[in-house]
């Protein structure tokens, strides 16, 4: 079976993915390469929202309900800038308030956004290597008829629904991999793009030129999970995204925004019926159920993309 | 009767006479010159103990039985915190948080001290105008047995259970009295030093040499109510301190201390037997109830000091 895998991560789907994988390979053995599109400066601390919620999860202490944020949380805080005249759209929990004011202190205080990812992986006593896919800052911008605007802004102080004209990549082609990303995609026994949304999530790290040219030079295999199921999203705005792009929303218009970089696509068994178009693009096929709603799910799913990763299988 | 007053102020002790106060001169009226010799960094917060008690206090929103932090306030971040190995000896609720944040943030946007202070007296519904000592930084630190340490950190972390050698102002002399101090003491038709921390409290405000200056050359009369009563103290360790500084822990050395500055010293009627040393100081002293159980403690005691300001009185 294969040993060391590296995954491509975006926040609520990819956690939902890695809590199976856990499961089945050691912590140790993964590296999870993290979208930080989504980062954002509010009240002048630095929130990572993808990065914790894979941290949270994988943690044991992840609001389960709403899939992010920390369970049995106050908003006291927030309750509190409210009375100051501030925004509050932004739902920022005490304990989650926690993690940004002190990622903010080491930031200012010099240390790398890999750094401080790591100590706050270890201080929650996570053992896989959660590599943010950068040190630098590429924030996608949602242009909409109501303006470009912050991912965030867009998707939760907007509530997603503005029409979106496009998807522009700021300081993406010149971004640095944060150091480990590469050597992480050489020395993969394998690659797992997970069930995240491809515009935001995935679409930011794969827009990293050198993460890009790695993934297509290493020697691994590389699958990806569809996160588009019978022609929607099961959480969060891909959807809208897609079509705001152009893109048919289907998990073969995923694999056409993947082909250059994928040896295996699993998509879900409801839409079988696009698995042969899929292999046309120039890849295998697998259609499986990917709706994870139970832990069994979720290492079913894991174990499978393991599988199709496993090269002595071809 | 005495219609704009100036207060030089510390944190718990004069937050209850400022209560009074407000009971009997409209808010516009008064000037708060608070020290700003405890604010401390932590966690990259910029923390100021003595504002926040007083603007908290005057505000209604104050933990009452404490006299510091606000009330009903939870500590879900500060126990995350610990998760991540941090020091949690100071005891920073969630509610009080979004004062630091959103202080910090101001002054990382170059907002001043002052002005940040401003604002969220505004906020909070204030009319008082609460003027930090000064822009800059004047940290007093404490020389102990242990070592030269901050003053909360001699105060909270360890409990003031060091033996005091020494108090040591750094970069008083040089301060600049934040912009409306000095016109404030200029303006002002009396001035009153409230029953705060001689040598922490108001000695930083002291130590500024322009707001010595300006105080030692009004012509409104300048009063001081003691915060030693019985030979000890209220609350806080100011007792500790002059003992630490080779003074007698008494409302004498309190008017000692301010000899240059006063016309009038109110001491507590269980040490009226000082009177007569106290006056032979070359200032007029008043033994009353000062020990501030109820508001009507407080407002009786803060008439009392406008009545001794009162030049048309003598």
């Amino acid at each position: 079976m294969i040993k060391r895998v590296t995954c491509l991560a975006g926040g609520i789907g990819a956690a939902k993915f890695l809590q199976g994988l856990v499961r089945i390979l050691p912590q140790e053995n993964i590296t999870i390469i993290v979208n930080t599109g989504d980062d954002i400066e509010l009240y002048g601390l630095h929130i990572s929202p993808d990065p914790d919620i894979l941290m949270y999860t994988l943690a044991g202490i992840v609001n389960e309900e709403k899939g992010w944020g920390i369970q049995s949380d106050t908003f006291n805080c927030l309750n509190m800038f409210q009375k100051y005249g501030l925004e509050t759209w932004f739902k920022l929990g005490d304990k989650d308030l926690a993690t940004h004011i002190y990622r903010t202190q080491l930031l200012k205080n010099g240390f790398s956004l890999g750094e401080v990812t790591q100590k706050l992986c270890k201080s929650l006593g996570l053992k896989v290597n959660i590599l943010p896919m950068t040190n630098g800052k590429i924030a996608p911008q949602i242009l909409t008829n109501f303006g470009k605007m912050h991912f965030e802004e867009y998707l939760v102080k907007r509530g997603a629904k503005d029409k979106v004209l496009d998807v522009i990549f700021e300081g993406a082609e010149s971004a640095h991999p944060t150091p480990g990303v590469i050597e992480s995609i050489q020395d993969a026994s394998g690659i797992i793009v997970c069930p995240s949304n491809p515009i935001v999530s995935i679409g930011p790290i794969l827009a990293v030129k050198k993460i890009r040219e790695a993934l297509k030079e290493t020697t691994a295999k590389v699958v990806a999970i569809s996160p588009i199921v019978g022609g929607g999203t099961i959480k969060g705005p891909a959807d809208k995204l897609m079509r705001g792009l152009g893109l048919k929303v289907s998990a073969y218009s995923v694999a056409l925004l993947y082909r250059d970089l994928l040896d295996v696509f699993i998509l879900d068994e409801v839409d079988t019926v696009e698995k042969e178009k899929i292999e046309r693009l120039g890849m295998k096929a697998i259609a499986a159920n990917t709706i994870m709603r139970s832990l069994e799910d979720k290492v079913e799913l894991a174990r499978l993309a393991l599988d199709a990763l496993d090269p002595t299988a071809y």
